[in-house]
């Protein structure tokens, strides 16, 4: 795993990118494994995770990336990636901040 | 590893507790292994991340945590811990934001 760094970076462009213009893809990119935790709620696997995705209550959104910091993980050869920006919500003044 | 979100915060209130009352002691939560990520510079292995946490230009701090996210980590039995939080400096009027 020499170049995590760059392949940290390059997965949260793409998926950012699918999350602003084409969020049902999202789907492909999880697996039965997948747990995402939002707003202190867990969801699991594929189907139950692109449901909520897909059911946020915004349409359109823009994510700015600010900082991106990887981390190789140090048994299964995994990437561990923090991000932080802001998220531009279409019809909303006000930029959100999220890490 | 059932009881990761148990584990997962215990960790995260001893760590902030220590952090802003017994700083050097949290030298002993690392491990040779560990890398701190700290504003896109890394610090890899006990000496290196303790050496930046007693060195950073603040004396007094104050941690108040907001949010606390778990996952387990799905091959080494690791856990995953999100934290989210405001941080109060000594002599600040602000508190920032810190995840």
């Amino acid at each position: 795993m020499e170049d995590y760094e760059g392949l940290g970076t390059s997965f949260v462009v793409h998926y950012y990118n699918l999350f602003d213009n084409e969020r049902p893809s999202l789907k492909s990119l999880y697996q039965p494994t997948s747990l995402l935790t939002f707003e202190g709620q867990k969801f699991q696997g594929v189907e139950e995770i692109s449901n909520k995705i897909n059911s946020l209550p915004f349409n359109q959104c823009r994510h700015s990336i600010s900082t991106i910091d990887t981390q190789p993980s140090s048994i299964n050869g995994g990437i561990i990636v923090f991000v932080s920006g802001s998220l531009q919500l279409a019809g909303e003044e006000h930029q959100l901040r999220f890490s």
